[in-house]
C-alpha cells in the first residue's frame, strides 16, 4: 500500500554526498511531501536590496531536501519522479550576480527584483508585463557514484541543478540510478523560468511540492529523460512569439548574441531598464537551438511570449 | 496600389551576390509568389536512392528565386517579409549526407528517406509514425554588403540559409538591408523540420511560396528577428513530450548527446534503425538550451513531441 510521506522541513543538506544518512526511507510509490526553502536558504528574504547578494554566505546556497533513500533502487535502475503538485510559497527574486550568467561580461553589477506571487498564477514586472507562473524545481537528483561533497551548481548525470523549464506538474523525470536507494534531493523552487535561465536565477521562491517515486528496471538511461503530459507553454503562447537570432560560428556566442538583441529588443519597444530586461529574459525568453549543421555558422534564437505584454 | 508579381520560374541563382541582376522590382507593400525547386535543384526525384547523393553536383545546390529590388530599400532598413502563403508541392526527402550533420562522427554512410505527401497535411515514416507538415523556407535572405560571390549553406547576420522552423505563414520576418533594394532571395523550402535540423535536411521539398514586403524604417537591427502569430507547436504538442538531456561543459556536444539519446530511446521504443532514428530527430525533435549558465555544465535537451505516435 502506497503511503505519503512528510520530509522534516529542518532537514537539508548543501551538497551532492552518498554517505549522507537518509532522511526519510520509503517504497516504490510512495509520495513524498516537502515545503523547499528558496535558494539562499533564507538569506534573500522580500525586504532584501542588490546590498544583500554581496553578503551571501555561499555555503548555504542550495538547501535541498533529502536525500529520500528508496528502498529497492539500485545502480543502472532508473528512479522515476512523478510531480504530482508544485506551488510557490508566495514570493521570489530574480538577480544578476556578478561572475555568473550567460551575460556576465555586460552586467558587472549586482541586481535584485522581488516578485510578488501573492496573485498566485502569476506576478507583474509592471502593471503592463504580467508573467504566469509555471513552477518547477531547478535542483532534483540522485546521490552521485563518486565520493563527494560535490558542489550543487553543476548538474551532471544524476541530474541535480538542471534549470529545465519543463519540469512542472504532470512531468515524469527519469534519473539514472547512481547509488542503492538512488538517495534522492530536491530544492531550488522557480515560480516560473525561461530555456536557458540566462541571467543564472530564475523566479527563486520558496516552494511545496510532492513526488511520487518509482523504481524501474525496464530501461537503462545514461542521463536524465522526461515525459511531460501535455503542451509545454499554454500559458504563454496564445499571441504567439518575437524571437531574436544570434547567428554565430561558436553556440554559446551565438546564444549571447540573440539574448543581446533581444534585451535591446525589449528595451527599446517596453522601456525597461536594461538590468529588467536581462532578468525579463531570464524568467521568460526561451532559447532553442535553431540550427547547428550549416557550416560553420550556427542559430540560437531567443523567444519572448508575446501574451507576457498586456494589451490596453 | 500594392501589386502581385510571379517570379520566372527558370530563374535561379546558387550564390549571395549582390552584383546579380534583379529577376523583378517590387515596390514596398507588393506581394511575390515563388514556385521554388527543391534544394538540389531537380537533382534528387521521387525516385532517387541513396547512391545519387553521391553524385550530386553541388555547385547546383541551393537554387534560390530571385533577386527581388524592393524599391526604397536601403542599407541600415529593414526588409519585412511577411510569409503569406506555404504550400510543399507532393514529395520530399531527407539524407544522412557523410561529412555533414551534427552526428557527422556516428554516421558516415548516404542514406535517403523519400517522404510521400500526397495526404497535404501530414506524411508518415511508418504508418504508425504520422509526422505532420509544418512548411517553411529554409533560407531567405538580403544580399549581402560584401564583395561576393558567397556560397549559400551558412546563414549570416544577412539572414540565408537560416533553417529556422518558426518562419511559417503568418510569420513576419525583419532582415537588416545590406545594399540598395534589399535583393531578396529564398528557397530550400521545408515540409517539416525540427529545431536544429540535426541530420543538415529537414523534409526538402518543392514549394509554393507566396510573400509580402514591406520597407521599414521606424527600427533597425544587426541580426534577423522575426514575429510568430499564435503558438509555435500546435500541430505536434497535443499529446506532450519525451525529452532526453546532455549535460556537458560544451553546449555543442551537449546538443550531440542528447541526440544520442533520443535515437537510442527512439530505437528502442519504436524498433525504428538508428537512420530512420536520425532523420526522425531532424524532421520532428526539437533542441531546446534548457540552462547555459551553472557553470561548468550546460544542458541541451532533445524533445519528441508524442503526437507523431499513432495511438493504436
Amino acid at each position: 500500500m502506497a503511503r505519503t510521506h512528510y520530509l522534516p522541513e529542518d532537514v537539508v543538506h548543501y551538497a551532492w554526498d552518498h554517505t549522507l544518512p537518509p532522511a526519510l526511507e520509503v517504497d516504490s510509490g510512495d509520495v513524498v511531501v516537502y515545503q523547499l526553502r528558496e535558494v539562499t536558504d533564507n538569506q534573500i528574504s522580500p525586504r532584501s536590496t542588490a546590498v544583500d547578494l554581496g553578503r551571501l554566505d555561499w555555503n548555504r546556497l542550495y538547501p535541498l531536501g533529502g536525500p529520500v533513500f528508496v528502498r529497492g533502487a539500485r545502480p543502472g535502475d532508473v528512479l522515476e519522479v512523478e510531480i504530482l503538485d508544485l506551488h510557490p510559497l508566495g514570493w521570489a527574486w530574480s538577480a544578476i550576480l556578478p561572475g555568473f550568467g550567460l551575460l556576465e561580461a555586460d552586467f558587472t553589477e549586482p541586481y535584485l527584483h522581488i516578485w510578488d506571487l501573492s496573485p498566485g498564477d502569476h506576478t507583474v514586472l509592471r502593471p503592463d508585463i504580467r508573467i504566469p507562473l509555471d513552477p518547477f524545481c531547478g535542483t532534483m537528483g540522485v546521490a552521485p557514484a563518486e565520493k563527494g561533497p560535490f558542489p550543487v551548481m553543476p548538474p551532471g548525470k544524476f541530474g541535480g541543478n538542471m534549470d529545465t523549464r519543463h519540469l512542472t506538474c504532470g512531468t515524469r523525470l527519469l534519473l539514472p540510478v547512481q547509488v542503492d536507494g538512488a538517495l534522492f534531493s530536491v530544492g531550488d523552487g522557480h515560480a516560473a523560468q525561461g530555456d536557458g535561465e540566462v541571467c543564472v536565477t530564475g523566479m527563486e521562491c520558496p516552494m511545496h511540492a510532492a513526488l511520487r517515486f518509482h523504481v524501474r528496471r525496464d530501461r537503462s538511461i545514461a542521463e536524465p529523460q522526461f515525459t511531460t503530459p501535455g503542451p509545454l507553454t499554454t500559458k504563454y503562447d496564445r499571441r504567439g512569439y518575437h524571437a531574436t537570432m544570434g547567428v554565430h560560428p561558436d553556440l554559446m556566442e551565438a546564444a549571447r548574441n540573440a539574448v543581446r538583441h533581444m534585451i535591446d529588443h525589449l528595451v527599446h519597444t517596453c522601456r525597461l531598464s536594461r538590468e529588467q530586461a536581462y532578468i525579463l529574459c531570464s524568467v521568460a525568453v526561451d532559447l532553442k537551438i535553431s540550427e547547428c549543421v550549416d557550416k560553420p555558422n550556427w542559430i540560437v534564437s531567443a523567444y519572448v511570449p508575446l501574451a507576457i505584454f498586456v494589451e490596453r
